[in-house]
């Protein structure tokens, strides 16, 4: 892990975030660099149909996801958490490519850093509950696209990306954006809202070990 | 796959069976001989402790099924399906093992025979919820395995994988033992009952589609 060989001076990570999901699966990939600010590198979205059999889903997004771990080499691996939803089926497939992510993830000798959906939302936006166009619309703000065409998997992945990096100190949100008021909010926490934060963050790391 | 190039005259199908889990992940293999007799060939249970990183977990598992399957080169897979249990966090862990198993065989061509528990349990034992000494009972006498040591992963994969074969008419259960009294029983069905069975398949094929 080259941030790990260098980290007495990191100046470049890496990271690599996947959405994942047996339908649509999205990747994103994004640099931290000099000023503590992120750049965009790549972002797709792997789709298979629900009629292929699921062998031959979970395969190509292997595969994928094999490729573009060769190609980028990150030096972290993002991953969103899945949570019990509605849909008993949704969530076994989600688990499913969370399960081909982490052993390529494990091939690979990358760590895995896992956020929930809300943390993402909230680490991008400033609101837990925000919807895919206002996670859409930071991610655009954040990395400069101006692709408004990107599928929602493509940006959640790469609002994951930004999470992971932003809540690990290798970069900062860039002054403003409504991301840069969200952490300058975080700062100003009372006491109170600062234990309660904690007190999350402890339920999240027991959880993470499962 | 062999038993499709020469379906003309099957002789011997050989089928893996894994019962999924990231700390035990049971895997059984057996083939179908003359007579439609099943033999047992190999079982063993691969262990990850919980304090390792899930990618290493998941990997490690990645790597002992692969190296099963280049051994035993299978005809078919057989895999436990996932329902919703009590643990959210079991389940993520037994469906990101499936979803290893369903990539591997989905990257060897292998069809994947999905069945539940209880449709496991009532092959081998004519009870739909029979416990796990009953199961390795079962298991033992149609294999004819006198090893009372295997772990109930061990004889729930076995189990599993001769579930597979008799529901495939791969196979039948030898006279005498208790499976064989249940697969009479099944023959003999009321006209609602074999209804009903239909109308649990169908929905158990609705439901393999996700």
């Amino acid at each position: 892990m080259r941030f790990l060989q260098s980290s007495s001076k990191i100046s470049q990570v890496r990271i690599l975030a996947v959405d994942p999901g047996l339908t649509r699966c999205g990747v994103g990939v994004i640099e931290t660099g000099v000023g503590r600010r992120v750049t965009f590198l790549d972002v797709f979205v792997i789709q298979t149909a629900p009629a292929m059999p699921l062998t031959e889903r979970l395969f190509r997004i292997h595969e994928q996801l094999r490729t573009a771990l060769a190609k980028h080499e990150p030096d972290l691996v993002a991953l969103e958490r899945v949570f019990a939803q509605q849909n008993v089926r949704t969530v076994m497939g989600t688990a499913q490519a969370s399960g081909v992510v982490l052993a390529l993830a494990g091939a690979a000798n990358l760590a895995v850093a896992m956020h929930t959906p809300s943390e993402v939302k909230a680490a991008v936006t400033g609101n837990g509950r925000a919807n895919k166009a206002q996670v859409a619309f930071a991610v655009r703000q954040v990395l400069a696209l101006d692709d408004d065409r990107l599928l929602p998997d493509a940006t959640d992945a790469l609002a994951l990306a930004l999470c992971a990096a932003w809540r690990r100190g290798m970069a900062s949100p860039p002054e403003g954006t409504t991301a840069a008021g969200m952490a300058r909010t975080a700062a100003s926490l009372t006491p109170a809202q600062q234990l309660w934060r904690d007190a999350e963050s402890r339920a999240r790391r027991a959880g993470s070990r499962s």
